[in-house]
């Protein structure tokens, strides 16, 4: 296309979507545009204009497989030929059926039984629902308060929302659904006085937080532990070593399933199918999305135990609960052919062997003044900026909205770099590549955070009273 | 493939299935393996033994254009070549922006906005969110409870959930989402004494019915009204005439939201794109998903008006709401290619044209003793089952369980007919075929639900004790 055919696009495009598109989680307003993406090839993407750049975020912790892969779109089209769509409410198709047999191989312990959903919020949906139906059949009614982590977050429909731990997303929506509780998540960095020395006790400290939170709740109300692997929000928080097993115990002792929302980590993002694995523990429940078919096409899976399985195979009982698009066939293909690709390239083990260059790699940007703590597991890291590196002193409001927003978001994209700039916790900017990511792509990232930060710490230098 | 093949596969995949798959408002337990569904064409599909039967709920009303379109496979297949993932958080596809302007164009009124979600349930819950915040936002926070029909169906999600009008939907799960509150639907054919003579008195009894719940509950408290244009649970409730103009009337009155509920009735169904525009009101948002890909893969949308967009384009004031599948491009590039079928081919038209004679033919059902009713528009239509026609008495809970699942589901596929048997509100029988249907695919239809109504009520005579 020629510059002024791809103006041309990118302004009557552009034009379309201010009238007419409402974005995600989106501002809107007076010269505010979203760039528009319109092709994707390995790691790179490219916009309107013909400009290409890094997938630094695997589209949103995505496209595992890389963009643009043709066996995967040939198994769409050729399950869309064949059959279209079917539900799963009472029938069952071949797609499906082979990816739930895959998927509970995959899964640890016995973890048997996949119940498919349209997406990772509706995953937690339905796990949730499954917690208060299973304690309702099996003679403890009263359980069915959930517990999670700050800043954690687990999606949107009313459910999932009141399960996650970002008030501001709640505030305008609410009452939104009771029986959502939280405890401390696992951010070594800013751990509190007493915990911020040793990563082992600060991790059981953590962990023991569940179960004070179960103690003060009341064991007979709680239902439910949803903890991610490595929680996103807040900037990539690793689970300290020994945490797991703790939690584990705690859910053991008290009769609390331990859901696993792996909706990020799972399908390698860590380096396995499943991260519980990756941290050796077993979960009640897995739930996924994302990654599971590296977002050729929608999908999401709730992988739950044989023992929460029982009590709904007798014949008669049901788990009340569904979705249209649940399973869908092509979907469903789409994941198969995915999963395809995972073993064919042995992703998961290049994810493994590569990641520690990976995380040296983002280290170097630890000279920098602004880098306060880089942290993460497998490909999926977050690089937190700080005001002051030996205080550890945080952005204020007005200079962290600044910074990300105004700064860092347009500098890095202009640089070549998408990436997600974001302050849900404190602020920080995060990395998750393709699967297929090599030290060439981990350089070039390096290069244009290390300018791009740079730019932007002279820039705060320079912002007078606002910083000082 | 060979009789022996074909027994082979449905054996591997049937065990494969028992022991992995969790199916959608399903039963499970021994000698219950679901039918497996391979292979679609046109009103047809078939299933693992290669037997055929008529898509007579087009796989849940959804797949509109029919099964087998190669140019649609073709279009996804294209899409996910060039771009098969990119999020709408604050980015924009082609696609997505495209289809946005298209859904606009076909909405009445000021309905130019459009929040693409995963699904008709999502969608549910994007409206209720949205109606939530923009009270808040405009200075009437305490508006946040939400007015439905019983028996309706909004979804699954917690918030849809308690949008949802069945109960027995909801127990396994309270407790759920707060603010839900029902009011009577439009079931003419079981219309309390006194309001059942004269339908548009019905019609104005029932609507009048959403403005004592308003008041009820008090107007400040109340956000929306959610309604199907036709209610699909119960089997297939249009609205009397007058109907939507009263609640229109009523929702402006109390400033309440208007919310079309067009998840089953949009794209063709009673043939519009809206339904709405069908039965002559214009709400404040609708809600679809569905029939906008025809199946071909997973989509929803909510479209609002320009009204409730504007507190949010002020270039701050975000609508903290979103889902990674909302809106993906693979889905949006398949939903114009399906509405390309639906203008190039007329579907809407066919529907109009051919709804009266496929009314008619399943009209002549009402000489059997067990037909009670047959309603519906377009191509939606339920038939009411009773034990006497002339008292309207319903089957007890022991016979329509018999009737429905043992009897009606089994037989009627075993005849080659795929629809569905409820009792969701009383006993139905719900035919929704693909808007490609003719009238030879009517009659073979009435043919299947004759003979077997009638073996149906051969039985039940010799029922005994449990029916006399």
């Amino acid at each position: 296309m020629t510059t002024t055919a791809s103006q041309n696009l990118t302004a009557e495009l552009g034009a379309k979507a201010d009238r007419h598109l409402w974005g995600h989680f989106a501002r809107h307003g007076a010269g505010i545009t979203p760039p528009i993406i319109t092709r994707g090839d390995g790691v790179h993407i490219w916009d309107s204009n013909g400009k290409r750049y890094i997938d630094g975020l695997s589209g949103l912790f995505v496209v595992q497989v890389g963009h643009g892969r043709e066996e995967i779109a040939e198994a769409a089209k050729k399950q869309a030929e064949t059959l279209g769509f079917f539900p799963l409410w009472s029938y069952a198709t071949p797609p499906a059926i082979e990816l739930a047999e895959r998927l509970a191989n995959y899964a640890p312990g016995d973890l048997n039984r996949v119940f498919f959903t349209t997406g990772g919020g509706d995953a937690v949906e339905s796990a949730w629902k499954l917690a208060k139906q299973y304690y309702k059949l099996t003679g403890r009614p009263g359980k069915y308060k959930v517990i999670s982590r700050s800043i954690a977050y687990h999606g949107t429909p009313h459910g999932a929302l009141a399960i996650t731990g970002l008030p501001t997303f709640k505030a305008p929506f609410e009452p939104i659904t009771p029986g959502g509780f939280r405890v401390p998540n696992t951010n070594f960095y800013r751990a509190p006085e007493g915990h911020d020395t040793d990563i082992k006790e600060f991790g059981q400290w953590a962990a023991n937080r569940i179960a004070e939170a179960i103690e003060m709740e009341g064991p007979d109300s709680v239902a439910a532990v949803f903890l991610e692997p490595v929680q996103n929000a807040g900037g990539c928080f690793p689970p300290p070593p020994g945490y797991f097993e703790r939690v584990r115990e705690i859910c053991d002792e008290y009769d609390v399933l331990l859901v696993s929302d792996e909706t990020i980590c799972a399908f390698g993002r860590i380096g396995s199918m499943f991260a519980c694995n990756d941290f050796n523990y077993v979960p009640d429940i897995i739930t996924c999305a994302k990654g599971l078919t590296s977002g050729y096409a929608p999908l999401g899976a709730m992988i739950a135990s044989d023992r929460l399985f029982e009590p709904f195979n007798d014949g008669q009982t049901t788990y009340a609960h569904g979705y249209t698009w649940g399973g869908h066939p092509v979907s469903a293909a789409v994941a198969m052919a995915n999963l395809d690709v995972f073993e064919r390239e042995g992703l998961n083990n290049h994810v493994k062997t590569t990641a520690p260059a990976f995380r040296a790699t983002l280290e170097k940007l630890l000279d920098l003044p602004i880098v306060g703590d880089v942290r993460g597991e497998g490909f999926f890291y977050g690089i937190e900026l700080v005001k002051d590196k030996a205080t550890k002193a945080i952005l204020d409001d007005e200079l962290s909205e600044w910074l990300l927003r105004s700064f860092l978001s347009v500098e890095l994209f202009e640089a070549g770099l998408y990436c997600r700039a974001d302050d849900r916790g404190d602020s920080v900017v995060q990395l998750a590549p393709p699967l297929i990511s090599d030290q060439a792509v981990f350089d070039e990232i390096e290069q244009i955070l290390r300018r791009v930060f740079t730019q932007a710490w002279d820039h705060l230098q320079t912002r007078g009273d606002a910083w000082h």
